[in-house]
């Protein structure tokens, strides 16, 4: 029975595991790519002679969500290292909604720049869509977390030596409680303030920032 | 006779082979960019002030293109990850082969682009150019893959260990299947009607998705 | 006690440390994506049939900056390839210093764009502001490197072998000239001559270029 | 003596040498990301409502260019990676001359663009231009392969195992070619014909295709 390294051999009736190694470093690359690519949202103003200055001050907002956004991305691939390290084998299942976590990822540049532009160019209504988007992003970005928990919990023979079905359950706590404040968030942007909603936005990042910590300490117990 | 670890050692008439790490790392990075790369087609539209929310819902249909190519390039990678577990070695011809099929992944975001502007802001005669033009990108995409299987059919010494030549002979299927049933559905788009051509890619995409799953249990059987 | 091969085990009172691998690997990655990205910049200027050379002869500081830029981010890589080395593992809080140093790469491509549009196409004040803007970004992107050094001094069982703390506190000379001169190289932009700030960056760019072996060799003698 | 895996310990009067795996995956990450990069500059054109399928068949100089430069940077992360292969260990001033190389990798995409732009909607004399632009720059990037092929024959201790200094001497014969061949098409495509230009420029590609194999194949040998 010949088997490349990365192979766990299965019986024909259970999905196909293979090693993790591949999927790791595609994910790593596209984190890379989509953190480094918020950039080329900052971009030179179109401005008149010798008002460069001004123009670019006038673009505070821009700013405030590049730093917001790198912030953001870089939380998620904490977390998803993190994540990563639960398991010691994937399915094809298992691949796809990896894709479906990297989407998620991928996709911020987008409400990153729509933000940006509502809070430079729009008035009141065009804050309140700005949020509303940037905060449907976030929350269904959650989603995809919580089914790679549940599916972990499903196949616990996927489970890293060490890392306990109990552990797994604690940890869907944290996509949950994203799920369920970012869309809060988002509701407070476009019914009450979008400035308000904007703050918990940004609450929320910080909490996902220092839990990452929480997440990773509480598999080095095991 | 000194040689790196990632080489075989080749009669001279024969030609050189090398290990696949490099190519590997070098497909999936540029697999990681070109799925990333797809958001930038994703842009802010250009709006009145009190407008941006009903100028992007506007754009439904450059999302729904950039999801079915996000989904597609997942589908590529998973099956190029499963294409490359059938070798052990690789050659100049080959690693031109396999350029030839990273160049089809690619170009993926420009038809993208053309299909997303097609149905946002063209016309039918649009609609039927940029479905063809899809599903013609997608066709010849199917080639390289052909070619990769057939020049593993005439070099079997490049056969990972426990792949058969009936394996890989078996596997041909798949890229015939693509070219012939791409090339219909742009007939489709073209002749009949663009959103039927549409909806005959997004079911070839999805057969590929749930068949790259088919390909590796085979791969695992041996 | 099963650990990954990535792993150390440490008291639960101290904060949890892992293995540089991933961090090493995902800020090549993205160095590799921002050093490549400043081409974007250079784009094909609007010209008349018969005047493409003429305009682009016009985009000469473009050129320039994106030289310049180039040279910068290589600098930056190679110090950042030298400073991993003085690290055997990381925790939750170098990570995100290391993520601090990444923001001050990726954010390049955007002062670099400023400072050849305003010697392209601005006035002395408008080059004054790019001047000063691109200094400002080279200053401030010194202080997470010293915030670096400065965990590490507090955190020597993350050092690598061999690595004693004396040379890690010689190390923090170069971030602390880079602070400094930066900013000098900024105020000269401002108040005196945008030409002359501009030489100082540049003359900066190439003490670092030149330090970069230094540091590397003094690691090797321990 | 504790020294990290990839250090090669060095009397100080010699320059400190450093394992090679670094700059690899570098170098791939760059290539990757260049060859990707390509496709942002097919973009869709300006159509008016209708005329989508005509304006995109206007574009063809844009496609051509874009084929002919997605297999020159595959040429080129072929030939890089057998360059690669001839050295067991880096200095720093390898390291930046290996920099030079990826500068003239990552600025493809710019004269692409600008003889794309040159053939579709500019006249005789921006052919011209765009030629001898695409020249000069494949005829300066040769430049740098030549100082690293000297600079690895003054530091044979660099060499991998069973590369000869013989062979190193032989491969300078590639870039010279490469200088002379590319500057004589760019001066036939300025003073003579544009089109014969370009015809000489993707001859030269070809040739090298064809030779990466030669090259590799020598090394092989020893």
């Amino acid at each position: 029975m010949a088997e490349a390294p990365d192979e766990v051999e299965q019986p024909d009736a259970r999905p196909r595991v293979s090693g993790t190694e591949r999927m790791t470093s595609f994910s790593d690359g596209v984190f890379a790519i989509v953190i480094t690519l918020l950039v080329l949202d900052l971009r030179v103003p179109e401005y008149h002679r010798g008002e460069l200055l001004a123009d670019l001050l006038d673009e505070g907002a821009s700013y405030l969500a590049f730093v917001v956004s790198f912030i953001y991305i870089g939380v998620l691939w904490l977390n998803h290292h993190a994540l990563l390290r639960l398991v010691r084998a994937t399915t094809l299942a298992l691949s796809w909604i990896n894709l479906a976590i990297l989407f998620g990822a991928v996709i911020i540049p987008f409400p990153t720049a729509v933000l940006a532009s509502a809070f430079t160019h729009g008035d009141t209504d065009d804050q309140r869509a700005g949020v509303a988007l940037y905060a449907l992003a976030a929350a269904l970005m959650s989603a995809p977390w919580l089914v790679f928990f549940g599916y972990l919990r499903r196949h616990p023979e996927l489970l890293g030596r060490g890392v306990s079905p109990e552990h797994v359950r604690t940890q869907r706590l944290r996509p949950v409680t994203g799920l369920v404040l970012y869309g809060l968030s988002g509701l407070l942007g476009w019914f009450v303030n979008p400035v308000l909603g904007l703050i918990g936005i940004i609450v929320m990042i910080a909490y996902h920032a220092v839990t990452s910590e929480g997440l990773r300490r509480r598999v080095g117990r095991r």
